[in-house]
């Protein structure tokens, strides 16, 4: 059985868009049946068109999509709805498709403020639909196995965590021109208050979170505009303290001329350390006080159930950034099953950025911004 | 507009039937519609109907497939069939599916022996049907740039090829336990005169054929059994000499414990050199007599349409092994889809590994394997 | 002619004094004539006589070599004197030398506090001889060859610097038991006011200023004591601006569990970036907004001839820590040499770290000790 | 006490001459008290001024050397000859200085034929004297480790070795020009039978034999001249049987244009491979068939004596070729030392090439050679 997957936002030219939709394909879990892929209907129609769907499947509004499905009969209607629009179209497609009885799939950074997220956290206990924030990162297999392995205490305690996301794309004033990914991301009117810090930063931020299994309790942030006549942060450092006491580092920079993607996080503990890196994502080092270090690697015969559930091929296949995007919508489908059918979800299958994920990173961008503007060292990680 | 694709063999537990249908949906350029997947009935329909078949589209064997679809309408009829049965069952079903009518896309090696590669060549000519072998490491973007960068001279006059093929999973016996993997590719029934010569040894002669342009002319083989009561060679090295005059060596091992796949190679010119490993799929080494070394990337602004055609994110969102294989489907759809139109298929889409190919592989595999029983040096590439 | 080299100390037992004798060996401009290699009159005799001194030239203390060489003929007494000592047993020694009309060279972090690194200051200008303070890392030729490469413009403007020194050794409390290493570093009488910060936090702050061309402004420190018991900080992050408007983070830990001694730099710029790191020492790697990568390499010839002429062998012939380190000191004899003959000093002779460096450097520690200690988020650099 | 030491050749602008010197220097077991650095005496005396010999003491030949050096009184007279000529001047000064009661180090490969090697390994017994051949690769510390390794028995029995040397500096016809290094290289008068084999080819042979304890019993090669005009070898490939039935192939080419100097090992056994190459000199790889791979590091806590002997400093500071240079004289040193003192070498002492490494050096030229020219594939190593 597939789930029927509408989508919001998306059409023609957006990048994020068309990632969703591999994601959602690969695993052969969905079927895309409906879409209102642009504000604008006449893009919409063409990209609903030209992804196969029948035209009156296509429409020319999320508010139209909603409406209209949920008036088709129940084995027809679409279940869950991929919402891949600019921030500032998240918060209310989001509140309507739930409110109305679809599971969502939307796009970080979750909202718009801070305010929009503790209201949507809201919405999704009420609606009792799941909700997935496609915080990409943390699909991949040994991103998952670093958090089993630091949760197992193998480490021991956690002391220091250094996460960065540098990126040189935005190193030079694109705004205005035909990049159409610089121009949104760049516009505090659909940004939000932050730019590198929301763009990046939440993922670096989020990922910190997810592996070491801690939460940031106070920061310190440089925030910075570093290329002449930008709107919002292209750069940015920040100092972190987790509730155990362990402290961090977060780098997210969009000005780190001739930098690609390249996430990477390394978490030290008592007894050993670990590092990840997406430009070599199918390895997790293991580092250690006083034995060889360790390469863990996907496909490993050695590896948690937590890895090996989330790939595809034996060892030395590599799997990169469209198969972390899909495990999330694969464990998603999976727990949406489970949920339809009444069943249990295996713990692997629950496995992916919720709700919570998406208010931490709201307040995040929130206090990242805070600090960077204050005067005083070290503000509190308000939520 | 969706190909109709078809699949012969790759039921349940099988690992290569799943990759090509990771690859077939990456792009969404196919349609499954049927499929006889296994040779048990039983087995062939439960794979069927878990694919989400209707149950008159699940066949019982290659021959009913190939029969029935043929009775469909023109609109509704499988295109392109896929056969990725062990070798011994490539021949038939790929000469029966093109005599009737149908696009295939085939698992290498091609065939169970040369003389079947000569008389398919033949089939695929008559047919005037198009004909993909998968030969996924051609599929690579950063492969497919190594070749155009050869190709353009830059290099200089090619001088020396090293190609290697390491693998370790074959360092027990596996035979006769529940490896279904190990089964076949050791069985001479199954897999015909070679094991690791034709399992991965075709694999990264196809390559350096592929990259550099050239044709092997020579060749002097050393094939080895290390596991005790193995059949076939699981180890092999080969001298090889080019159509230019250049010389190489060849290794494909599938005992050197430890090794994942890391296929890689290394090819160097008058003037410089470059060097491409699995491992680090993304990026495409190019080093100079005189100048620094250069790291050409997967998305980089700089790369040529043949790489940039079969990438989908931008730099840095690393693509792996089922990108890699996903471009093999699409750029044949893309061609099946222009003969079918009548129109001219772009070259770039025309770059997948075909009929040639095929027959050079197996003709690889007969002279490798006579070579490795010779007392003389230097074996002639007969084909 | 070799100069003739005394050393204060450095006895039996001490990384630190081994080190600095080979680096002296290495390009034979020295020749090793006296010592007081320990402040226990037994361990310097014995610690001398094991280095084949004579035993009229082994000391029972830094004042005793100093008074009794400077008796000693012209063509016979030391000429350069190196001081090995920890930290508290610096200045004294060095003042009394420089006094004496001897050239030194200095372990970091110079001195014990900033007061003394300016009263240092004074008496180096006005004594008229050499001084050279052994920021190893400044040595490698890759690490000069940045420097020049951002000297060249060909980065533009630097926007920001990434300076990381992780280390794992102090990961356990290993204050009083037999390491050495770690008794005299941890110790407040010892060391100064700062552990982590003063042993390797220096240096990562000096290779910054070094290779970026730039002065820090300000900072906002987060300073550390994490294994329980220790009574100086043994881990730290710090933020940084710069004076062209650059911003940085410098990062230093000794409990990073597992890491061994990767002193690691990134630099960008408008254009481009680069980056080195010691455990890769012989490679620079240089990113471009819009073209490929470059790998330049200690040895090519392409590089500057601040790099080349800091390179014994050819390329892929690695040189490592001993090697840089011996460049401090061959450049400080070049550079002695041609003050004793009255002629001018190459360039490529002078790029050692002298008491401008000690002075910056001490003026960090206490700025990042008191930014650690305080509310406000950025601390002026005071010096 | 350091022993005295002479050396034959290595005059101004000799590059492997000036290596030894360093490499003597390092670690203070030798004080140089003579040579005779050049056929041509002018440029002896001054190569020898500028070393700060004493006019006495550099002579006009090796003959005049020996002769003169052996009237010295013994406390006073050479004790060590290091013998770093082209190689057909190997052999007489070797013998010469064996026979007159000197220990000797020799450049490698070490005679001009098979012949004289057998012939040097008779005087080498007789004299009674000591004698190391300089196959720098196992001096490392890493490479000594990957020996013990396998030595242990962890890794099973061996079955396959790949070893390669690939260069590119003799990618263009160099010879009548100024590179004295590729005039004597590419001359048959000067290097014998072989050009690459001999140069690197020996250095290849001999690693993979130190390394798995194994000896070549068979040999099949390709042997080219790639470069037109060229009168020796510049590249070639050999597959090899081991006498335990393990397999190998070895590959060394100096117009492998773009390559520095990676010469690398690996190793595969029953349970797992290793992997060492001198671009990353520190780590030694160990590989499972079954747990993750492990990095293995200069100055581990883990490592095996013969390693840590062989080490100067702690884990993190990178050593290099000359500190590898360096253990080989080092280690000669110590087995001299307790060779003229009556005692008991430690095995770690004696872990130096000597005269089998050497004979079986030459005998690989000679076989590797005559393969080359042969018509059947396997030639028996013959020596």
């Amino acid at each position: 059985m597939k789930l029927r997957l509408g989508m919001i936002g998306g059409g023609e030219g957006a990048f994020i868009g068309a990632v969703h939709r591999i994601a959602a394909r690969i695993d052969d879990e969905y079927e895309l049946v409906c879409g209102a892929f642009s504000s604008n209907p006449e893009k919409s129609r063409s990209s609903g068109l030209s992804l196969g769907l029948p035209q009156n499947r296509v429409y020319n509004s999320y508010k139209e999509l909603i409406e209209k499905e949920k008036q088709l009969p129940a084995d027809e209607r679409v279940q869950v709805i991929s919402i891949v629009t600019p921030n500032h179209v998240h918060f209310e497609p989001t509140k309507l498709a739930l409110e109305n009885g679809f599971h969502v799939i939307l796009d970080k950074p979750m909202t718009f403020s801070l305010a929009e997220a503790k209201e949507l956290e809201k919405t999704v206990k009420s609606s009792g639909k799941l909700f997935c924030l496609t915080h990409t990162y943390t699909g991949y297999p040994m991103v998952k196995e670093a958090k089993q392995f630091i949760k197992s205490g193998k480490l021991g305690a956690i002391r220091k965590i250094y996460v960065e996301y540098p990126q040189g794309w935005l190193s030079s004033f694109l705004e205005g021109g035909e990049n159409k990914q610089a121009e949104w991301r760049t516009d505090p009117g659909k940004s939000g208050i932050a730019g590198c810090m929301g763009d990046i930063g939440t993922h670096a931020f989020n990922l910190s979170e997810y592996v070491s299994g801690l939460h940031v309790t106070q920061l310190c942030a440089d925030i910075n505009i570093v290329v002449e006549g930008r709107k919002l942060d292209d750069d940015g450092a920040v100092l972190l303290k987790y509730n155990n006491g362990a402290s961090g580092v977060l780098t997210a920079s969009q000005i780190a001329a001739g930098e690609e993607n390249n996430v990477k996080i390394r978490v030290y503990g008592e007894k050993g350390g670990l590092e990840w890196q997406q430009s070599d994502a199918n390895t997790l080092q293991i580092k250690w006080l006083d034995k060889p270090a360790e390469i863990w690697r996907t496909g490993g015969s050695y590896v948690s159930s937590f890895a090996s559930h989330n790939t595809r091929t034996p060892a030395g296949h590599p799997e990169g950034y469209l198969e972390a995007f899909a495990n999330l919508y694969r464990n998603f489908a999976l727990s949406v099953k489970a949920h339809i059918e009444g069943k249990t979800a295996e713990p692997e299958w629950l496995d992916f950025p919720g709700i919570e994920d998406g208010v931490r990173g709201m307040a995040f961008i929130e206090n990242v911004i805070a600090s960077g503007k204050s005067e005083i060292k070290w503000t509190k990680f308000n939520i």
